[in-house]
């Protein structure tokens, strides 16, 4: 179960790192597309195209459905809802940064004057 | 400044994509490490995870320090956040999976008995 999730994961990080297949995604949150309509924004030829939906169909981030004649692709969002919750375990750090931060700011100016109003 | 954060999201997404790697992080959240000790836990030679820290260095996610003849490795979790930043846009869609969900049940269930407690 946890190697299952962990290769999930792999292939999710995998799809999501490339700036074409996470501009796909980006398209496919507007709505359906055919590989054609997914290829045009991008100057590569319809295999190549393919090629980098087939990586986002194996990460679980597209389904792909036959429509008569065309292909249509959708965007699936659950792999992006398992890497938000890898992600969770990790949060404390920057929180953490920033609380540092605060505490320090804080630190730094314990006897700011009280009520003199804002001092141009 | 897009193009650098684009350049910023492959790395960091190529550096997670790898199960050894996320261990790794995993394990610099508890403590710093020498590369010795990260190493330690898999079964690898020392120059096999040595290349594993290149990749979470270059993606930002490891910093490293000579301390003597020691290279202590510590976390940084300013990628991550920028992964989850990446992430924020995306939500609306696992967020909508579960409000339809929830529509779906209320609607199929509009005239559920009042006062009627739990029934045995």
């Amino acid at each position: 179960m946890v190697e299952l999730l962990a290769t999930r994961l792999d292939n999710t990080f995998h799809a999501l790192a490339d700036p074409t297949r996470r501009a796909m995604l980006r398209s496919l949150s507007v709505q359906e597309r055919s590989v054609g309509e997914l290829a045009a924004p991008f100057e590569m030829s319809l295999a190549a195209a393919s090629k980098h939906i087939k990586v986002l169909e194996k990460a679980g981030l597209v389904r792909r459905e036959v429509k008569g004649r065309v292909h249509v692709c959708r965007l699936e969002a659950k792999p992006l809802s398992d890497v938000r919750e890898w992600l969770r375990f990790y949060e404390r750090f920057w929180g953490e940064r920033v609380d540092a931060l605060e505490a320090l700011l804080r630190a730094e100016a314990p006897a700011a004057p009280r009520g003199k109003g804002r001092s141009r």
